[in-house]
């Protein structure tokens, strides 16, 4: 594929996703070096303390890992597997994720992404992630396909 | 603790917790042996080609571990780290979430978890997980707190 | 390959690892619903505290896990990645992993094992492992090839 | 602990390693901002392939993991739980492992480290690993006590 026509196509997949449009997330940059998604918080993405859910921290691994290994595969692409750490709660006005590649073979790319809290002009690791994202053709598992 | 009213207690907090209800997940079952979560799919629910959406696969195996490690643990939990590995794209009426401890120790909980779709009387394994449970007061990380 | 000379097979490439032959280790069991290796502890293999060095268990996830794949894909297999979560330091006569397919698809399998420290009739749970296995065919990553 | 002993203590706490010795690793470098380990390649480290065997490559992921955690909690550490993504066969004259700690709280450090194959002036990215590393205090288990 034209490796000019994946930001593009990055961003018709992106808001595709329906369930990428029920939390609200924006995908602000999707590059060969890396993506950037961001999600503003509100109150039903909390969990019972009033922190973003573990559940919305996970989505946003999820998708921007699968979206830094498409970009580096040039191609469509799904998550084979991943590991999340959570460092701190997350709270603040939104979240902000940030995905590369950190080797491509292939068939596929093994991501690492971080995610911060950010409010004004502070921000907060919240988590980290590591995986495996395939093509899409790379086989018949995944959480995409 | 009374260990009588932690499924109680679980079912509480389950309540409370507003992406739970955005989603739609239901406590099945929550004891000291383990707990069981549901799921209806639905659209919103899905990404571009008509699946389950991974975030939502991985929101299921996070909610489900750190319950079961709340209930191990006879205490407010929440999830330090998990890892999810995906088997097959998820399709269905529903998911169903099954999580134990493995491995209990003072302050944290060992769980897996299996995630299934569900459709009329077929169960198709869509996801595994692993990860650590923390009590809340065993330190500052954790998807909840 | 025929499904009946895969145990055989199995054991071939497992004494032809000259790593596994450094550290002892024993392939007790290997079948279609799973393996089991062992490994007497000798101070070599021991961390500064006396117990079993945490590379030691990781080799045991790794080994047991690619074996485990090996024989539900029924081909060569290697470790694509893996998670492994220590429950409690080892210590004791020896160690002993069990690991087995949870998912198999053409291509790859996901595994799980668990590694005991066994002292005379006494097992203590150490360590849980979680992983993906390809089959060698597969792709050009994986802890052997 | 007073901060400018530490490299020194890590020094100590490698060399009195039975494990580490039996492998033949070496301390190159410790400091709050990181480690690195190298280990010079021989047969006896190799899988039937004549690559390095998976098991060593998660033992330097593993140590490399823990050294940049007790550096970066500033006391004796242990490997809670890690995950390993092989990139690539490793073989070379030397394997060399870099770990930082990107998260650190009071109580525990998530780290990250990559392990590089090492020939002539070349380097190959062989894994990328990721884990939590905790406090000897803070808790039972671990790869470590």
């Amino acid at each position: 594929m034209d490796r000019s026509s994946m930001p593009e196509l990055a961003r018709r997949i992106f808001a595709s996703q329906p369930f990428t449009q029920l939390l609200g997330a924006e995908l602000i940059e999707a590059s060969e070096s890396g993506v950037t998604m961001e999600l503003p918080l509100r109150r039903e993405l909390q969990q019972q303390h009033g922190f973003a859910h573990g559940g919305v921290i996970s989505y946003l691994a999820d998708n921007s890992l699968t979206f830094a290994g498409g970009m580096a595969l040039n191609d469509d692409a799904l998550t084979s597997e991943f590991k999340i750490n959570y460092a701190r709660p997350a709270k603040g006005a939104r979240l902000r994720a940030q995905a590369e590649a950190v080797s491509v073979s292939g068939k596929q790319a093994i991501c690492q992404c971080r995610i911060w809290s950010v409010d004004d002009d502070r921000e907060t690791l919240c988590a980290v992630a590591q995986g495996t994202i395939v093509r899409v053709s790379g086989g018949p598992g995944g959480s995409r396909a």
